[in-house]
């Protein structure tokens, strides 16, 4: 008997799981495989890319799971009849992440598709909510890749308290294993969204040795900065981040932003052909400080399920673990 | 029946709730209404002011409750005669944070009295533990006040794996409320140290404006930096920044702050008129993200009773609830 919650209910999944939409990382065959074990995976659609868009949504198609479909905001709204090649498979969900969600939300609603909106601020839920959201996302500082400054553990509680009842929470930023969801349901969340955890399964497409690297970190070793964003020559909209490991990239500029943009294009070289290497000392592992509580490369279907069960099992005994 | 856990059982208290020892804030009226209402008051003995202590101290034996008393380690090191001091009143512990407990660990050992030592990252998780901590206080960056960058939602986890079972670990930072207790105790903590919290009851020692905002601030209104660190000409060693209120001081000169430096003895008196004066434009009102969860001023016993309560009704209902 699992875990039921308004997002279960909302979702129709089994677990409260969902997979966070990571770029590229999150393809068709770690969607699916999140979505089999009885979680929700959304296809990290991330900036925008037809020609990988469309190939991944016909192989989530062939394997005839349930699934959602996530996209960084303001870099849809550069191309936004990537909606549209996304809404024609018939998604679960639709997940904005990181910007204006109001031009997006009508034809998603529209679609029968739930509508995820991910927040950092309790400005932003209010936005979210305001335009539709029938799912809120509140993302803390500690989660992996792009992100803001409040942290989950006060984000998660003030905004259920903000929103209200009629629209589920669900936790992001910092949960890797059942204690984080069993903590982020006493905070009041409907359930979780893992990146990191994730990243480090064998399904997850990135090289063996970026994992590794997850597998090895402590939480201590992740920053959250503008390096990477710098020589990847990606620029962020104010207030957004990104965390990822350090290494010898980030201990080399970090303090120096300035002094990088003006050396852009030749580390922008470097950065390049360091990833085509899989050079993780120059190219980015990207992890949350939730890298410390990761210590195997389970399968995708292991971690919905340990994560669910272990939850389980800590609400189940802690009222009488923690009497007298 | 209330919650007890190794941290009750090794300081002898009824609620798994201690008062973070806020310079001065947290004087012998706010300490011994936490340790009367069944938690541990751990007075503020912050910088270390042997006046203040000595007074503060004989307030504190007359209402004959057993209480802690806390210091900022890297400031005690350059008086470590106040630690006698301290000791010569028999606390039940002894707090040390910001710094290298390793020279005080031993007379505080010796005296009976538990040594808790905060922390924010691994390292000085295992330091502690090298030089003989009895109580780890895991810190995470959502707290008010100073602190570092790590989040607590995952610093709690991975100390309690790194730790073990031996040295009870407390959640601090970003706890305000019942949830967050319960939170705590499902990521492994033995019980939570709040600071924020008890700055907005009616006995801590801070005036009445301050309190106010506290309670009407969101959670996205605090900022952690070096601002205040500047115009109080309190420099404090790295990785420490402090967490407070944003007000007009912040806003001015965030982002500026080598400028500031340049100021520093005329924004440095205009901040000393300011704190006479009251005016939290420009004083600093100390408080973590949790602000955003206080939304009354009660009294210290009421805060415990309401926390340990709230939190045990979600633990005893947790199972029932979330399933189908």
């Amino acid at each position: 008997m699992s875990i039921q919650t308004a997002l279960t209910q909302r979702l129709g999944i089994r677990n409260p799981v969902l997979l966070a939409p990571m770029d590229v990382v999150a393809d068709a065959r770690l969607t699916s495989a999140v979505s089999a074990a009885g979680g929700l995976g959304i296809l990290g659609g991330g900036y925008g890319d037809a020609e990988w868009l469309t190939r991944e949504i016909a192989r989530l198609k062939e394997t005839q799971v349930r699934f959602g479909i996530g996209f960084i905001t303001w870099s849809l709204a550069k191309q936004p009849h990537l909606l549209d090649l996304a809404l024609e498979s018939a998604p679960a969900a639709i997940m904005l992440s990181f910007g204006d969600a109001a031009p997006f939300a009508e034809p998603v609603k529209r679609s029968g598709a739930a509508l995820i909106c991910q927040v950092q601020t309790l400005d932003m839920a209010r936005k979210a909510v305001s335009v539709g959201a029938d799912i809120l996302v509140a993302q803390g500082t500690e989660a992996g890749g792009h992100g803001a400054s409040r942290a989950t553990l006060t984000l998660v509680p003030e905004l259920v308290d903000a929103i209200g009842p009629d629209v589920p929470v669900v936790a992001a930023g910092g949960i890797a294993d059942g204690r984080g969801l069993a903590a982020a349901l006493m905070l009041g969340a409907s359930g979780v969204l893992m990146g990191t955890r994730f990243y480090a399964t064998k399904e997850a497409a990135v090289a063996a040795e970026a994992k590794a690297r997850v597998q090895r970190a402590t939480g201590d070793e992740t920053a959250r900065g503008l390096v990477f964003d710098i020589v990847r020559k990606r620029v962020w909209p104010v207030p957004f981040t990104g965390r990822c490991l350090r290494n010898a990239l980030v201990e080399r500029w970090t303090g120096r932003e300035l002094e990088l943009v003006r050396h852009a294009d030749e580390e922008h070289a470097k950065f390049l052909a360091a990833r085509e290497a899989g050079d993780f000392d120059i190219a980015a592992v990207i992890a949350g400080e939730a890298a410390g509580l990761v210590r195997d490369i389970p399968s995708a279907r292991e971690v919905v399920e340990r994560v669910s069960r272990d939850a389980e099992a800590l609400l189940d005994g802690a009222s009488q673990r923690l009497r007298a």
